[in-house]
């Protein structure tokens, strides 16, 4: 019997990558939904996973943190899907890089908004947050260009590439940060919001506590 | 005849990353070493790449901007090499997770902290800064239980993995972050800056201008 494995998550955040990629790929995984943040409204969670982030995959021994590692894994752990490209497929090396790219570049500076203008407000480094709203609206300009001659980013087909980018914009969406994402990148994630795999794992994380 | 890849970077940038893998794997690339920060001082370059960022790898029609995308691709374009791990080996998702951790978890505070502490500290922000040091080094926690009792991240061998997380743990040293870096992994990275890899890619972009 194989064990199906298990994400530790909070609804709404980076974790939705990996419920989506589960979705898309037609893999079974179990839910554990935690209120949001988990280190303070569920302390326990930092004895499963010490640096108290979500999301958190259990599968068999591995233990996964990282959010686009996830959605890769989910789509390649029993040899590549048309959800992830292969080396030596066209576009290989783009897939590579908007699956890093996704964290990397564009959802970090969202996260350093969200703490300094949002969460910790009374720190008086609201600005310094804002600074980079800036950064990540400057950002957006390789989803920009990729995406004037194509639909999804990778191989004329959706990706994990369009899971990970594609949940960056769904953020900016709901912390505040539409105000500068251009028109096509809000036209693309409408694209990926109409999917059905995007409402399965909606739909699915809404039955937990608090979302983000 | 094949085109040799040319990497774009600033000496001991993120791109870093990217010499280091080549030099591991043993593929031809040409450097192109940049002023740091390209957009102010060599702003040209925002024509080849908007971003602005460093690195970027460009290999017949692919362009990458993901330093650990980058170290990733060099390994397995012509298929996978012991650089990388793939689907279905041993710590498989180990390797996967690592990768994207280095950046989208551990290099990132780093960048905040250099940015709000070290070059814009006339805006009054150095505090902030100062509170993304902090979270770096308690983010450290993952690499630091997984090198408990292993010597490489990774399949018992030295990997693409060591090389992005392994770069954050040089950066630290450079720019002033190695106070909360716990002993052990100040160890870890002794012995990747002792590989032969390293070593001929930390002397080849020593001919560069000006490094971070």
């Amino acid at each position: 019997m194989t064990e199906v494995p298990l994400l530790y998550t909070c609804a709404r955040s980076r974790g939705f990558r990996a419920t989506w990629a589960a979705e898309e790929a037609g893999i079974e995984i179990e839910l554990k939904l935690l209120p949001f943040p988990p280190r303070f409204q569920a302390p326990e969670y930092l004895e499963i996973n010490p640096l108290g982030t979500v999301p958190m995959l259990v599968d068999g021994e591995a233990r996964m943190t990282e959010s686009c590692a996830i959605a890769h894994y989910l789509a390649t752990k029993c040899g590549y899907t048309d959800l992830a490209i292969a080396p030596g497929e066209p576009d290989y090396a783009a897939y590579c890089d908007f699956t890093y790219h996704a964290d990397a570049t564009i959802t970090f500076p969202q996260t350093v908004y969200m703490r300094f203008a949002l969460f910790e407000k009374d720190k008086g480094w609201e600005e310094a947050g804002h600074a980079y709203a800036k950064w990540f609206w400057k950002r957006l300009v390789k989803l920009e260009q990729r995406l004037e001659t194509r639909d999804y980013l990778c191989a004329d087909r959706f990706t994990v590439a369009d899971i990970c980018c594609g949940y960056a914009l769904v953020l900016a969406e709901r912390v505040g940060l539409d105000e500068g994402v251009p028109d096509s990148l809000k036209a693309y994630r409408d694209r990926l919001k109409a999917r059905e795999g995007f409402r399965r794992a909606w739909d699915r994380e809404s039955a937990g506590p608090g979302a983000i």
